[in-house]
């Protein structure tokens, strides 16, 4: 984690403070600017969005945000890591109850309603492509993990009988992750565009049955 | 096009020399200039490759790049649209042959060697999602004119059979198309993901025959 590092050490009486002590105090800044910082990249992108105007918003210094994350890098890997956490462990929590395809259809509904969000995911990963760019490592594993849920997730569909048999159901978690993101540059380019309605016809066209939940 | 728009207006006169005159010499610099950005973008991407290394690699000043194109924005557009040229016209061809599956797997098979047009066009096509973009509006045509184009060959090949009746026609092109953008991510941010592969079993999966052509 980014932002762990720039933390100061803590000696092991601070430590037994506890959540109300110095580190606790820290995590609370972090939080303040990681939301500010979410919501400036979302309004004027991750290159226009300075952190000058994060700081801003969050009531702090330019200087003091990079005392946190270390770079405007690091702290667009903080915004990410910060949506992972909350919005990953549903979706996961999800998949293990076998709600895959439903799951599927709720987070591309859920999508169509940031975008913003959807927009510097888009934009960043594109950018992290470049084995040399601060995200590239972060982007890559991302994309392992989600492909390594997905197919244990569309393995289990099968059994249920949600998900029809067909292809390795790794090749098929890769090209579902590859659905969703390519209709998410269609609808970031063409506002018109409507991704749920073409996400479910994917799914229809796939044979998945998107009760799977009922 | 970009490219036009700097040429210096031509006089009824200069017009009847005909492919040997002036505008011929134009073209011909502008072609250089072109094939030059595209392997300077290629090699060092759209934001590290700078007009100076551009106009090195053609013999032409920076000065001069800009006088053709404008802005580095217009060039690289100078760039896509030469790409669009040469091979979007033989895939349209067989798409009216009614080899819309051969055609799109052997279009991943040749993306799949050309990591750095991929990543240009992944890069910028997500930068472009940005409405004030100088190339958002080439994006935003290019995706519809493709959705339309694949639309119009899935309809025939559903009367030919190589394609299954099921969703809406223009639905399943954006999502093939999605599928193959969000794919050609999950590559360039992982050499050893096999993008062909992922795509053969994507066909598999909405039942589509890989052997129309044949």
């Amino acid at each position: 984690m980014a932002a762990a590092a720039d933390e100061p050490a803590a000696t092991a009486d601070s430590r037994r403070r506890g959540p109300r002590g110095p580190y606790a105090a820290g995590r609370e800044s972090q939080r303040t600017i990681v939301d500010a910082a979410r919501a400036v990249f979302a309004e004027r992108g991750y290159r226009a969005g300075s952190l000058r105007d994060v700081g801003e918003r969050a009531g702090v210094s330019a200087a003091n945000v990079l005392h946190h994350f270390g770079s405007k890098e690091g702290l667009l890997v903080a915004v990410l890591e910060a949506r992972e956490a909350s919005s990953g462990k549903e979706l996961l929590e999800r998949f293990r109850q076998g709600e895959v395809v439903s799951a599927l259809r709720d987070l591309v509904r859920a999508n169509s309603l940031d975008r913003g969000l959807i927009r510097l995911y888009t934009t960043l990963g594109a950018e992290a492509t470049d084995a040399t760019h601060p995200a590239h490592d972060y982007f890559r594993t991302r994309y392992s993990d989600i492909r390594g849920y997905l197919t244990t997730a569309i393995e289990q569909a099968r059994r249920h009988g949600t998900i029809p048999p067909g292809p390795d159901a790794w090749q098929m978690a890769a090209s579902l992750l590859a659905v969703m993101d390519g209709l998410q540059t269609q609808w970031l380019l063409d506002e018109t565009f409507d991704m749920t309605a073409a996400f479910d016809a994917h799914l229809m066209s796939i044979g998945a049955r998107g009760d799977d939940a009922g």
